[in-house]
């Protein structure tokens, strides 16, 4: 798939007063660690708390007026419900959110907040959304925006869980770029990625036990393609190194981002010496995060 | 005093490379708390984290050649040090830190950091650093970027110390809107501000049991005659309100300010009937805060 960057532009616009433009941090000593100069985007601060939100809000806008009067209905365990509830609702149009029984109650509550029909189901895999263009295309503003305040980025990390945020990444910056290069950064325990980029094919995950909740999802196959034809490498991080660089960023940056979020920082920390030298932007993709049970 | 827009304009751009235009963040959970609509302007993620990383770099850029050569000298508790250290460092001027030996460890070494030269002292309240008119005016820049981005508050809510944050940004508020209102905020502990304006003469604080330490000096004897000119109310916090305000912060917005900062988030809750169906700027002035020692 390639995507010009006319038309990148016209989704970032269509959805540019409904999505915030987050802001990007830095911080000195977080580059003296890392001996590269790091630009964090903080899509922690999007509405409904992750980048999800611009996914909910393409999907949305996308809708024919039948399908508005419908309404529209997901299965998710987290931050896509939060998004798609709060998007819907934005556009006066009816949700219904499907939940698994075992997802955080920090996360079903703040779905029923903005929805009236949350329906809990069993857990499992396949229950999970699909992922479509849209999806990817509003995924790809976050990217958008980056390279446009920050041209001269050579690499941008990004978290890999179904896959739609770096697949939607690599088509920004496929578009708007000539030196960036996009990196994976995955939990070691949940590495379907990782292994589908080494076999040509989709991996799938027989364990989901990592604390990064948002990434134990499995490869999307509208996505699989996208991360084959434009992502070289993926690093991938056990469980303490997603947990420190999570703290490192809450004692640094005083922000808490959740466990899912920190995981692309974790990996600039990892492969700190291939970075040397260069910018690197790393997407904090969500703030999700119960801050009364902290893992450190 | 009163400031031209044009003067202000240029402290503004003359800094401008300096110090960083902080992000906005809003939340609508919050603004339906309050009932009014709320933006938070950030310097929480200012360099060294507050905004007297400002006040530091105008002074130090408006040193003569003689200043510049013999370096800096400061005396301050916390986030003053920080700022002048690190400002001094980056224009490599020598700084003196004089800091007394009950600051927070967590502010020394901060301090440590970035200076050479730190030396400790008795605690006495005379021995801070004296206000002037560049470090109001290097305050007067975070305002002067939020209502250019927010040309619509109806209010500004501001913590009070010492004084120099509200002087600098009833200067701008001043300049730059004709229907902006900046109010005060301040701990009920130390609430030498609210007397002094009550009274019309710099009243005193014979205690400093506040959690705000960043508030517990008094109010600057150039500060004042400014906001004698432009401040009409002062609300005052108690200790309990600051503690709730920053755990709200916490919790909704996932960064972590320090009490001081929180001060003028817990006026707007305290008095939110006043500001309802309003837009109210609030600064989130600093987070130096020790994430290992929450008072929540």
């Amino acid at each position: 798939m390639n995507i010009s960057r006319k038309s990148l532009d016209i989704v970032k616009i269509s959805m540019s007063k409904y999505v915030i433009n987050t802001p990007v941090l830095k911080h000195k000593e977080l580059n003296s660690i890392c001996d590269s100069e790091i630009v964090f985007k903080c899509e922690n601060f999007q509405k409904s708390a992750s980048f999800k939100f611009r996914a909910a809000t393409n999907a949305i806008l996308n809708l024919n007026e039948t399908d508005k009067k419908n309404g529209v209905i997901t299965h998710s365990s987290g931050n896509f419900a939060q998004a798609l509830a709060l998007a819907s609702k934005n556009q006066n149009i009816i949700s219904h959110i499907v939940m698994p029984k075992n997802a955080p109650n920090f996360k079903k509550n703040a779905v029923i907040k903005t929805t009236d029909n949350l329906i809990e189901c069993k857990s499992t895999l396949e229950d999970r959304v699909k992922t479509t263009t849209e999806i990817i295309l509003g995924n790809s503003t976050v990217v958008s925006e980056l390279i446009q305040d920050h041209p001269d980025l050579d690499y941008i990390l990004c978290p890999i869980g179904g896959g739609g945020l770096i697949a939607g990444s690599a088509l920004a910056c496929n578009a708007y770029s000539n030196k960036c290069e996009i990196i994976g950064v995955e939990p070691l325990n949940v590495n379907d990625a990782y292994r589908s980029l080494k076999s040509k094919k989709i991996e799938y995950n027989l364990k989901t036990d990592t604390i990064a909740d948002g990434l134990r999802t499995n490869l999307g196959d509208i996505n699989f393609p996208i991360i084959l034809d434009y992502i070289k490498s993926i690093i991938c991080v056990n469980e303490d190194e997603i947990i420190n660089a999570m703290k490192l960023i809450f004692n640094k940056l005083n922000i808490l981002i959740e466990p899912s979020s920190a995981v692309a920082f974790a990996g600039l920390l990892k492969e700190k010496e291939k970075f040397k030298g260069k910018k690197v932007g790393v997407i904090l993709s969500g703030g999700n995060v119960d801050s009364n049970k902290l893992p450190f």
